[in-house]
């Protein structure tokens, strides 16, 4: 599996990427640990910060490690990670390195410690910059701090789950009526 | 443009058309006006209760409508609207009566008085059931309390935002890695 070339992307400019609603994988680290979940709900909340709404269920081993560090990092795999998303929503990194048995690549970021994962189209370094909605919904609330995409191709093929086992995988894209839209509506 | 004929659905199990992220119309009425909207910024927050996360802009003509109302109705528009959805996306409410200029039919629902769209795959009936974050974030949190969902086809072709004029249409739907899911998990 290779990993993309990316350079660095506007973070307010990462809805491209996450309105659509894909699968994301949110890799962490603490106290030397790393680990990987999947997430499928999550939603793009401000500009300007660079703000996403993120779901974390609390059984999951990655919940405290984010709710700790207070950092993270949304990682966006395409069509051919398939089955490590699967097998990394299957597993629980209490009991497993999911780097290693997934055979994916942490790479350092720049402004957090969580790692990111080479193999995903993008990566988009969090903090967490609101925890109060945490013990009622299970939100966090991240800041993007920092955006890495891939240099091609221009738009992923993105999985999305609709439960029960079963993914939609993203389709064509097309800006035929981009003509139509007030400019400050882009 | 054709109304689709529905049933009722478990409302949860609506994370099988809104978790793979697709733009949504919403429908809301309030002193005999009704009004409709785009919305690309929403998430499942939680199974039962069946909860959504929607971003509602305060300069939209429906934040007050869905905010006063404290109701309306999730639609699922599909890849045929497009012209509609992006019509409605870039006119007011406060000039405009958007069934009546767009074509579209509304229908009444059981649960609340926002009216459904019936050219749209699925209509998801909503109460506003926390307003706490609408001052900081323009996050209204609905409960789904009833789903209307289309009998056909299983999958809606659904359009997905990128912002900047470019749509995503859903493509594929793939149940082939269901078997390496944990059951709990599905």
């Amino acid at each position: 599996m290779k990993a993309y070339t990316k350079q660095d992307f506007p973070v307010a400019d990462i809805r491209r990427f996450l309105e659509p609603g894909p699968i994301v994988l949110v890799s962490s680290a603490r106290n030397g640990e790393t680990n990987i979940m999947t997430m499928g709900w999550h939603m793009v909340m401000e500009f300007v910060p660079s703000l996403v709404g993120c779901y974390v269920w609390s059984e999951n081993h990655s919940f405290d490690m984010i709710r700790k560090s207070k950092e993270c990092v949304i990682n966006i795999p395409t069509v051919e990670l398939t089955p490590k998303v699967v097998g990394i929503g299957n597993s629980s990194g209490r009991e497993t390195d999911k780097f290693a048995r997934f055979g994916l690549t942490a790479r350092p970021g720049t402004e957090v410690k969580a790692p990111l994962i080479a193999e995903c189209y993008a990566n988009f370094e969090c903090r967490l910059v609101d925890a109060s909605l945490i013990r009622k919904y299970s939100l966090f609330v991240l800041e993007v701090v920092k955006a890495h995409v891939a240099t091609s191709p221009r738009y992923p093929r993105t999985i999305h789950y609709r439960g029960d086992g079963v993914f939609m995988i993203s389709g064509t894209n097309s800006s035929r009526y981009r003509k139509h839209f007030r400019p400050g509506n882009l």
